[in-house]
């Protein structure tokens, strides 16, 4: 690595988060841990018809509270969706809190009941948990790590990035870029961060329609840190692919659009905690499409692209058509555009 | 309570930690979370006869090096001893890494290393993981969450605190406060850090051969944080009963011992971080305790105490009888002893 040292760049999602997996976590010889699904699996022996789903997540978002949310719901739903990603069904949460010395006890409060109420909307139980206190000057306040466990019944579908397969279609929940524009404008006290609320939401509900209403879904994946642009090419690199975005029908809300604008990013790569991809074959698409729009939080769901087969001589990679007709690459991100936002 | 906010000893794992628990994670409505083992044990439905132990840990200690291990062993090794509780078969883990900015690359490849060797040790299996970054001056370099998952065969014992009887016996697999020592020593520099070592080790295996010979086992417990005396309260609270401990039985090193008296400590206060306390039945304890020095961690096994009904009009609580015959409460540790010691 270019850096002796950690750089915030590490935590974006991208490309060196990546490469530090790969170069240190390789280390634990697992299988699963190096499958890059947001998942891990597991069979529970000759005894068991039963598989489980295993995920875990850390939150450190500043502020703790902002628009739409709070690191409380943060911490529930993003665990939530990754094991649900999986086709699971959710079961059970464990919680671990990093507080700071001298933290308010009533922001505490008002987060602990936050968590209670997203466990409760995704209907999971938090069945053990965790405190440890750092001095004073350490740990902004809390952190907070959410570990969950979900059930894959016999004969549930194995789904992750590597089934995808050329002709199929890539369909997104809703719009992109909600949840960190909602943090930076909240951050930087901007004049739009009235309007723009983050997206958190526990996704698990719609995963289990959709999967009702298209049984060969290939795979689901949560466009959180590095944004959409970060999924489809993790997608696009899992199965050895080529993902064809149309911008024109990814929705986005003017206000994110403008945020993006004024402040120079690519909504491609901002993150959210409350959209769905799911990646399904040509013959269920609308049924997906209909089972999405049908579920809470599924509404604006839109088809955005497809996934293509490698042309002779290139390699597997994500593109985005433009209104205009034009064709760019659509690169992970790279370096590290937004800090700490979840 | 009394503070408005988050002091050091809502972390000690004493009186004020149970407190934050009782008064905040109760909205929770979880059960399996204030029921105070250290796994939570949960049923997989009519399909599956097994059940999984599941718990949840951080680890924030400084120095991250120390003798006789690290922060990355420790972590392993502190949820491996939580799921093991439950008489489980410990399985898989999660990893989760806040890391702070700047932090050295190479000190995190020797915690990986140190993590990946733990877990061959306790053979478990690292299947998920998540890194996040924060910003340089917040989160001491690296805090690291374990969660972890096991197996619990179709008939397995249901074990617990609230199983102990008056008439069992109180088991220790060996010498108390050596991890505790070992991390103060080395944090201010005391001459005798050389000799005293942490005692940071998985169980898993030495649980198992308990079991096996002692299959009446009521329950372990392993006493980190607020030490052996935390512990034994634990146990008489949930079980209704007298816990009396031979002061004299319980082993402690030499050097332990003299550094105790030199810092003022509480022996029995102070965090361990490779021993378990295991309560069986009085006609299997010399099995268990055979079996405890048979394993690898219980060379220096010893029967510290019994279980006794509560006399009339009083309550449940714990005793050490001194050499001198004198019998003494065993306070739960009501401040903060000693900080960021796991």
């Amino acid at each position: 690595m270019t850096s002796p040292n950690i750089l915030l760049a590490h935590g974006s999602g991208g490309a060196m988060m990546h490469e530090l997996i790969e170069s240190f976590f390789a280390s634990y010889g697992s299988d699963e841990l190096l499958r890059a699904d947001d998942a891990a699996v597991l069979g529970l022996g000759a005894t068991c018809a039963s598989r489980i789903a295993f995920s875990t997540d850390t939150f450190v978002v500043t502020p703790h509270f902002f628009p739409g949310g709070d690191i409380g719901r943060l911490a529930v739903c993003g665990t939530v969706n990754d094991v649900a990603t999986s086709g699971a069904e959710v079961r059970w949460l464990s919680v671990g809190l990093v507080l700071e010395e001298g933290f308010a006890l009533e922001d505490l409060r008002r987060i602990c009941v936050s968590i209670a109420d997203a466990a409760k909307e995704a209907n999971v139980k938090i069945v053990t948990g965790d405190t440890k206190v750092v001095n004073r000057g350490h740990g902004d306040g809390i952190y907070i790590n959410t570990s969950g466990i979900g059930l894959l019944g016999h004969g549930a579908p194995v789904l992750g990035g590597a089934q995808c397969k050329p002709g199929d279609k890539v369909l997104l929940s809703g719009t992109i870029g909600d949840h960190g524009i909602a943090i930076v404008s909240t951050r930087e006290g901007l004049r739009f961060s009235t309007t723009i609320q983050s997206d958190a939401a526990p996704l698990n509900h719609l995963v289990s329609a959709v999967l009702a209403a298209a049984p060969h879904t290939r795979c689901f994946r949560d466009p959180t840190r590095g944004g959409l642009s970060s999924t489809v090419n993790e997608l696009s690199a899992q199965s050895g692919t080529v993902f064809e975005i149309e911008e024109a029908s990814v929705p986005v809300a003017d206000e994110v659009r403008g945020a993006c604008d004024m402040l120079g990013y690519d909504v491609f790569q901002v993150a959210n905690e409350g959209k769905m991809v799911a990646v399904v074959p040509p013959d269920e698409t609308e049924a997906a499409l209909a089972a999405m729009r049908g579920a809470r939080y599924g509404e604006q769901a839109a088809v955005i692209g497809e996934v293509c087969a490698v042309s002779e001589g290139s390699r597997p990679a994500a593109f985005v058509r433009t209104a205009f007709g034009s064709r760019r690459v659509l690169d992970m991100l790279a370096g590290e555009q937004l800090p700490r936002i979840c």
